[in-house]
């Protein structure tokens, strides 16, 4: 097989993402079947007149969202999508092509340091002090338009969304949300399926709700959609650019499944985007709200923790056809989120601070991420083994382990190591690892550390 | 009957709380007798050489908090307290006899230029960029301590409370903090007594959480105790010190009998204190939470709203037996107030500005309440006959009206007046009206605008 992109080397773009991009709406658009070959990546290398780097970059950020697979020894093909009416989710793909601007979530505490606080005090006695902030009156049910707007560009922007801003709500907290959308849907739901392993905080507030929680066991690296359909659940909660705990990623025939299986059984799809922005290896994943065509997916963000744990500013997108039902129901819910806060972060965002700040916490750690694994590496290369690292602020490995669980957890306690047993996976144990608080000059003697707690 | 205070004419204590608190104790302390007769104004005034208003103003509160009754030309009697075991309630009345320094809870918009911006705007700045403050660590799950010392300390002295700082539990709403209650109490707990005419916004969570919401008519301007025993729920929420939307005030025998069902039945009574310290007539009435010995109640207050609308802080105070399991369930619940704001808040009241800024709205909104009512009374005395205006930031008042409910609503939202209809008494209507937001210049202007919205 030959692929011929044209590629514009002026552009601002990089040459992987156009690739990327041509290759994706190749395969959406037909033009390149399923189980087909494409070039090598030397082949491709030398008859696109590109680097080996390039071609890997695209080619891995295709094998993350699942257009394509890479057949060990074989090479690389096409991904089958076809069974899912694929055109119901492809007529907006250029947007879903995101900026290669990363995104974190920060599991707990960020890098000492990372914000801009100067920039941000002034903005706050700007705002505090005008007199259109109405400080005096009482803030939107919804959020504060100037924030709704801005969280709209953001998400299509960065994460491939589709949404306006009169489809987002602004609360302190995906807990909070979680309520305001119980009160949406209850009429309609009264059961959740949800991950396991998953976000336990989700799950807790979904069991005070008095709902049936259906745990759906994650267990083989992918999600089992099988299982959800026998579960009778009609709303369904998960992760599905960064699967919490485990870091992996739903592949995009999944992601149509999964969409086609909303559509088709009437539906909704809680999709937690946590911390899909920072990835390491290569873009972030755009998001299934962004590939929905038939109101089906409910969207969960949180912004506060991009900049500061302090900070506690979430929003929820609902599909358009939820809005009469949200409209009659709103009042009855007060806004959580400071009102001041929320136009301080609007203009924040607006003149340019989030990206800037999202851009330079992506490079302390992506730089972190690495120092962390090489050291890990190093020094226990017969031990751990790294299963996922490529995105957030934790890294999944496994590990043989002799310590009971009491014992591991106590040592990790005691040494301050935010380590996570996710389960037993045979006989190795299976751990996630947050890191987003390690100073950098303390790596090496913080995997130390966790040698001692697996280990001694 | 004698009384014969000592009273000291140097205290800083006003005197008509020197001999409402000895009138008091000796009420609790059975010295004075049920049934008793007082001396009447003119006696007291006489004998114990002070001014009838000083005699006025101590058994106005004697009145409101229930200790007295005053029978049309028969005086002042003391009530009959015996039956509910007084002496389990009364060891901490020295400490429910708050100081004279007024609270509120602002509706709907607050005085405009109220707030000293630039105090807060100093705080912020400081405590944002404090070390300590620690902005990269995710906060308490309970809420800061320093900000729960502020608060067990401002309950304790200000509404007569009996709290230490390990009680309270800071979140952004009541809304919040009652799912977080809930949390804690489901397991025991499916149904709730709730208040009709009473505040929604509680019965809508509650609805939520599946729980069967009973409703208690208050009819008769008291609340029905026996009601409450018949309708068989042992979780009851209610505003004794400034009933919403109807502005009674339960008295004393009521809010023993009260306690002495829920310590019988293992029940237990949220008590919204919402705004129960801006009282214009007399000292705020202390809370039950300070009456309760036998973790019976659980008190709601709000911070945010005392300041500013656009701040979210309330708080929480639980009983000590609950709290083994809220330290079972806590870290299920994120906070959801800003860490930041949190110390501000904490500093703003430790630095003596929040006392200071309640002294000054108290000012304000007093001014504004005899404004309204003197104009009211000017215009239509013939036509509204005001209920209740002693407190908080809204009159209740009754009328004859001809027009419509739809119409009413209409007319009152057209002309932005915050008119809410509670009921039908006989043939007359029942409202309230907020008017915190109006300047005072405007308020006969307001009075005219009021009138053609009812009666054109």
């Amino acid at each position: 097989m030959i692929i011929s992109p044209i590629l514009d080397k002026t552009s601002n773009k990089a040459l992987y993402i156009q690739l990327y991009e041509y290759i994706k709406s190749e395969i959406t658009l037909g033009l390149l079947k399923p189980d087909s070959k494409l070039p090598s990546i030397r082949e491709a290398s030398s008859s696109l007149n590109l680097s080996k780097t390039t071609i890997e970059n695209a080619y891995s950020q295709l094998v993350a969202e699942g257009y394509i697979e890479n057949l060990p020894k074989k090479g690389y093909f096409v991904c089958d999508l076809s069974e899912y009416s694929y055109e119901n989710f492809t007529d907006n793909h250029k947007k879903t092509v995101c900026k290669t601007v990363d995104f974190k979530y920060l599991n707990d505490g960020v890098d000492n340091g990372s914000f801009d606080i100067s920039s941000w005090k002034r903005i706050y006695n700007k705002v505090i002090s005008d007199k259109a902030t109405e400080i005096y009156t009482n803030g939107s049910f919804q959020g504060e338009s100037i924030l709704r707007d801005e969280i709209a560009n953001f998400v299509n922007t960065m994460r491939g969304g589709n949404t306006s801003p009169d489809q987002v709500i602004v609360g302190a907290g995906v807990q909070y949300l979680l309520g305001v959308l119980i009160g949406i849907i209850k009429d309609n739901h009264n059961s959740v399926a949800v991950e396991n392993p998953g976000y336990k905080k989700a799950e807790f507030i979904f069991e005070d709700y008095m709902f049936d929680v259906k745990h759906i066991n994650i267990t083989d690296n992918s999600y089992p959609i099988d299982t959800l359909k026998t579960s009778e659940a009609k709303l369904v909660y998960l992760s599905p650019s960064h699967q919490y705990p485990l870091g992996t990623i739903m592949p995009v025939n999944k992601r149509m499944e999964l969409l086609d299986w909303a559509y088709k059984n009437s539906g909704l799809i809680i999709e937690d985007d946590y911390d899909a922005i920072i990835r390491y290896g290569g873009m972030p994943i755009p998001c299934l709200q962004g590939l929905d065509k038939h109101n089906c997916v409910i969207y969960l963000g949180s912004f506060s923790k991009v900049l500061l744990p302090a900070l506690r500013i979430s929003f929820m997108i609902i599909p358009k056809n939820l809005l009469p039902k949200y409209h009659n129901i709103k009042s009855k819910y007060t806004q959580s989120t400071s009102k001041i806060d929320q136009i301080v972060l609007a203009n924040f965002m607006k003149e340019g601070y989030m990206l800037k700040h999202i851009r330079k916490i992506k490079r302390i750690y992506k730089k972190k991420n690495l120092l962390l694994t090489n050291s890990i590496k190093e020094k226990y290369s017969d031990k751990i083994n790294i299963i996922n690292s490529d995105s957030g602020l934790h890294i999944v490995f496994e590990s043989l382990i002799k310590k009971n669980e009491g014992d591991l957890n106590k040592a990790a306690t005691d040494n301050h190591i935010l380590l996570n047993i996710i389960g037993k996976v045979e006989s190795k144990t299976l751990f996630s690892l947050n890191y987003s608080g390690i100073c950098m000059e303390d790596i090496s003697s913080f995997t130390d550390m966790l040698g001692k707690v697996l280990f001694e």
